[in-house]
């Protein structure tokens, strides 16, 4: 088995001469671009912009984030303070994000080197985290499903959501490693399209079978014996078991109940969030009409039209089959 | 009330100075185009690139083409029953099609007048029933919601799929008329966008508020509450219940029965077809790769990416809270 050249050479988020260097998601995949983000400006932009994002990416970019504006304002307290938390809160409903950013700040005092070494603690920590979530889910779905499984996926949570490898695509690459996996269904994911740009660029790198569906076709596909396991990621789990993820997953969630499938969700640790007690106490990040009344440029809808973009939804816990994180499989609630 | 100029000047199909008539529904919103079919062969490809569509207009599209077939076949009753059989299979899901060609096709023995005004019927009668639609469903809506609702409709349902004003898309306006709507969400519906492309184009027209969803959006957007009941149309009703329609509506029919709202589907007594037991019966149209994988020339996935695309699905009748049609309200199952 040859290890994909971009699992080897590039790492989604690093720290590389001095600087965060991260690949440019907004480009993919029509070009593998690396982006240089030497500000907490240009770090800020790059998560509201989606250039870097996933649960996991989006924690250590927080926490590279922080190392950033340690070394950007070293003498100025208040600025660096400030520039911390436009960091944490660049993006609202990820915990992974505010809690990397956290996670670094509390070694401020220590000094920009004592920040950065813990960034990059973070960042080590996502990468052993992505190799335990995709063994544990493997070894999952290999004892709920008979024979190599048909998954049905969303959003994009491989390598690109991580550093490397990923949440619930390491449990397929893993799958797919032990000859276990018979096809992938990645749903597109609109408005932004994570599923066919990134998820079908990445499993089309690891050259496992897949096919794209529009998000509507996810639950019929399901209900008519295409499916056998839905498999997606989490920007945040509440203490009761409620997962928040992107906008789209909910539905897949009542598919899959209703044709007697697992729908599992694979995240790290750092992805639970144990003071949130359900979904109702999360803010969902609504991105802006543009996204929906354009489609890569073109326009979808007659000019004046209004849109409603709600980025992300909450599947209830009793949808939910089990949660896999690096160090245990749940099933909701989490916490109690 | 003024009525939009588009509802007095256009029919969506017509026969207009021997040849048929219709408005390009590829080309909007961007442009209202006429194209003028004078052949089964242009009426063919019409209908296979979706620039008619909708279940009613198809009924009379095939009406309409078997009436080409009569008088660009006069004296060849075998290229004539090609050209029929052409028509009638153009598509397979919507019963329309098929049922409007046969109740042309019968009058052929009568010579070509015959064949036209039977098809003219079908027309006359396609523009009677949504009207009649239109009245029996908004007395439903209002019958079991209070006060102005808001609406999640998906795909294309107005007078762009039948001739004038629709079968969904004629409840909601029926409701507007009556000061009873509050709001639209059109469910932008991929892969083709009818949604955001068709419905907020005659949404905009009959002043109607709306705003577009992504498909992924509507079960989250019904549990947050920010809906009371979804209208769907129909592209076969079959006799136990089961509603085949565009893809994306059973996943809406899974999100309106957790939030515990009405889930009505409007279609002319046309489309109820008690010789499909259910929907298990019915050939699902796949439209290939290329209609998820780009859109207006732009690319959505990788160079050698694959695509599954039903372009419909099946939504099992006990998701279905009633049927509208022209002459009743029904529970499933239909017939039994």
């Amino acid at each position: 088995m040859t290890i994909p050249a971009y699992r080897v050479g590039v790492r989604t988020i690093d720290w590389v001469n001095d600087a965060v260097e991260i690949i440019d998601q907004t480009a993919l995949p029509d070009e593998l671009r690396t982006l240089r983000l030497s500000t907490v400006e240009e770090m800020v932009d790059a998560i509201r912009r989606l250039a870097v994002r996933g649960a996991p990416a989006l924690g250590v970019a927080g926490a590279l984030g922080v190392a950033l504006a340690a070394r950007q304002h070293p003498d100025d307290p208040e600025q660096r303070a400030r520039a911390v938390a436009a960091v944490e809160t660049a993006r609202p409903t990820a915990v992974n994000l505010a809690r990397g950013a956290r996670r670094a700040a509390r070694r401020l005092p220590e000094g920009p080197d004592a920040v950065l070494a813990e960034a990059l603690l973070v960042r080590d920590e996502e990468i052993a985290s992505s190799e335990a979530q995709g063994r544990l889910g493997a070894d999952l779905v290999a004892s709920m499903c008979d024979g190599p499984v048909r998954v049905l996926t969303h959003c994009n949570t491989g390598a690109l959501a991580a550093v490397v490898g990923g949440t619930g695509l390491s449990v397929v690459a893993e799958l797919h490693r032990r000859g276990s996996l018979r096809e992938v269904i990645a749903s597109e994911t609109r408005p932004l399209l994570q599923g066919a740009r990134l998820t079908a660029w990445e499993l089309g790198r690891l050259g496992i079978p897949f096919r794209v569906a529009v998000d509507g076709a996810g639950a019929f596909l399901m209900s008519r014996g295409e499916v056998d396991a839905v498999i997606v990621g989490a920007d945040r789990i509440c203490a009761n078991g409620d997962v928040v993820n992107k906008v789209g997953t909910f539905a897949h969630a009542l598919g899959a109940r209703r044709a007697g499938i697992p729908f599992l969700v694979v995240a790290p640790e750092s992805t639970v969030d144990p003071d949130t007690p359900d979904g109702g106490a999360v803010e969902i990040e609504d991105r802006g009409a543009d996204e929906v009344l354009a489609f890569r440029g073109a326009r979808t809808a007659p000019a004046g039209a209004a849109a409603v973009n709600p980025a992300f939804d909450v599947t209830p816990a009793d949808l939910v089959t089990a949660i896999v994180t690096d160090q245990r499989v749940i099933t909701p609630p989490v916490v109690g």
